[in-house]
């Protein structure tokens, strides 16, 4: 059923669950994993398409239902879809709508047929259905696309999760049914909350369809990382082994660390910038707070060992003035720095992933990261998903 | 008196009263005439210092009074300065504060000792001398600095005028007998209103200290133009033709087209950078409203002659996105437009004068700017100030 044109994607090389692959996609072939920075309104805030190529960012998430409100997918079609409109010219993903719509609040009511919200820009009614989703995303023009599924928040009821699941797999056929693009690759994505059992009814209704890739959904929502990296390592190995894998709005970098041990190939998550326009700097000793009073008269950079344009150029001092004067290029250098600092932080795993040092890597610098905190203890969660990740897959995939 | 190193200025030709020159200041070489942007806290709002670079600026203006209030001039001085704070390599020019302390309405006492004022910060008690400005304008180590001056508002009283350009004499005197470092050049600045008179008393009592150049301060505070440009073109013929003129604060284009024609060399004004950032781009056929609801649907760039990213980037459809989006790429892609509209501005004069051209050039791009307004017509203290502009100077100068 993979009958997409311009997509592939090769695992080269494992170490334990941790894979180094490469997909291709029209707009320009990506290195896995990799961690997509999110460009919710059409752009990446804070960041210029040139600097979002210089930070070595590989491929770009947009949001449907932002820009179906505005300014209509028919403009970003009419520039001849996501890379005219933005001016960044490599691959995007843009995700379904759906999650956006349960999680901003604005849902009114979901049903078999899809969901009405109201649009948090006027208030009008608006209804998304699966076939809308892939309508607009075809508009939209992403290289990868998602499918339009339901997410439960966290905590939810085991019987809403499991109907909640069956129909995101109804709606993975609808969505399959009326998309009729060849130059985009549309995820399935498995749900199933924290449950094993769960997990195995949503895979079982979901590999059939045999996409050319699929996101483990329903995560990140709420629930402590004790519960969620187990149910991530039990979707990923028994996700098929030639598929691109997408652990859905994750992206600390201590999940990025446990999520690329346990096999997954690709993260997006709005942490990097949004933590930036607060003042936070992410290094590999933790978050810098250069709201701070005391970086106000620090004279060296957020990280001597960072190659970003932040880190070359400017002082803590300087950004720490740029942030109480709330001058535009504070947000800007800490957007900038961040995302480098989750590329880097992935690179430096595909570097170790490579030469076959994943795990005495991540332990080193977990040690590192968890050490600079207050209580300066590695979490027992992310050692086990590390000792997880370095075992050979014991679950059985679907296909 | 003028003992500076590194510091040097060069007439290479003249049309009519116009020049082209190059200045040579401790940190780079500048070719006149010149627009400045104004990086008031020590970045110029909406562009890094590599994009100062892109769109052709040469030289910064930073202002004393915010600096020295935040963060205060002695860590810039450990930066090494404000190249080292903020990043940009090449030549600054900081104002004397005084300037901001009256027009930003702090000011509590004027005396002949200097001026108090209340903090825009914390509401303390401030003190600002001839002496003062200087020393943290030496420890700010802008390239040009400038005399701590009185600029009466408009309208003034002769008498008010007339004793406050006195003082600002009598100050001048101060500023140079404090000022102990070779490589900055101090320029003094001539006040007097709209009065021929007192010009020629500013001028008759600032010009014998023979600073390396002159500002004509006083004006672009209020006063019509048809007042405004006879006064720049009084002083500025009778300032010495082998120093640089600096007209400060002024930077609309029709006021670089006629202040240039009148023969200044150096411009600065915060203009360009904040009506892009309130959603509107310069360009020879008038202001163009990127908050309007016709750009939201403009598939062309805002000027398709333009060489800066946002016209070689995107559509006004985009830009109007990005505005109404409320995302900081929209005042960024304005800024750098809008100033780089001015830098070709200028560099369009500086290739006129080059083949002698100037008036003509002028006159056809002031057919085309007014042309486009409401009512079409070409006002004459335009046209008046070219026609001034061509003819040789008849007054003399004072040195």
């Amino acid at each position: 059923m993979s009958s997409e044109l311009s997509f592939d994607f090769e695992v080269q090389q494992r170490d334990g669950r941790a894979r180094l692959g490469t997909l291709q996609t029209p707009h320009g072939e990506v290195q896995t994993p990799l961690f997509m920075p999110v460009g919710t309104q059409g752009t990446v805030k804070g960041l210029s398409p040139a600097e979002i190529e210089e930070v070595g960012s590989q491929i770009i998430l947009a949001n449907t239902y932002h820009l179906m409100l505005r300014p209509g997918e028919q403009l970003v079609a009419q520039h001849g879809g996501l890379q005219g409109f933005s001016g960044y010219p490599g691959p995007f993903l843009t995700d379904s709508g759906g999650f956006q719509v349960m999680s901003l609040g604005h849902l009114r009511k979901i049903s078999e047929e899809g969901v009405i919200f109201k649009s948090h820009l006027d208030g009008s009614m608006i209804e998304l259905t699966p076939e809308r989703s892939i309508q607009v995303q075809q508009a939209l023009g992403a290289d990868i696309i998602m499918a339009f599924d339901e997410c439960p928040p966290y905590p939810a009821e085991r019987d809403y999760i499991r109907s909640s699941l069956q129909r995101t797999a109804r709606w993975l056929e609808r969505c399959l049914a009326v998309k009729d693009k060849d130059d985009q690759a549309l995820f399935a994505i498995v749900q199933g909350g924290v449950h094993p059992d769960l997990r195995d009814e949503s895979l079982a209704l979901t590999l059939p369809f045999d996409t050319p890739g699929y996101a483990i959904g329903g995560l990140a929502v709420g629930e402590p990382k004790e519960e969620m990296f187990p149910a991530v390592a039990y979707t990923a190995e028994r996700l098929p082994e030639h598929k691109p894998r997408y652990l859905m709005g994750v992206g600390h970098p201590e999940d990025l660390v446990a999520g690329i041990a346990l096999g997954v190939d690709m993260f997006d998550c709005v942490y990097p910038t949004r933590t930036g326009r607060f003042g936070y700097a992410l290094t590999d000793r933790g978050r810098l707070n250069l709201n701070s009073s005391g970086a106000r008269t620090r004279l060296e950079p957020i990280d001597p060992d960072c190659d970003c344009v932040a880190c070359r150029t400017f002082t803590q001092a300087y950004i720490a003035h740029l942030l109480r004067a709330e001058e535009m290029l504070g947000p800007r250098l800490l957007s900038i720095h961040n995302l480098r600092y989750l590329h880097r932080l992935v690179e430096r795993m595909r570097e170790a992933i490579a030469v076959g040092t994943l795990y005495d890597w991540a332990m080193a610098w977990g040690q590192t990261y968890f050490g600079s905190k207050a209580d300066g203890v590695v979490p027992e969660w992310f050692t086990e998903a590390l000792e997880t990740g370095r075992q050979t897959p014991t679950g059985t995939p679907h296909h």
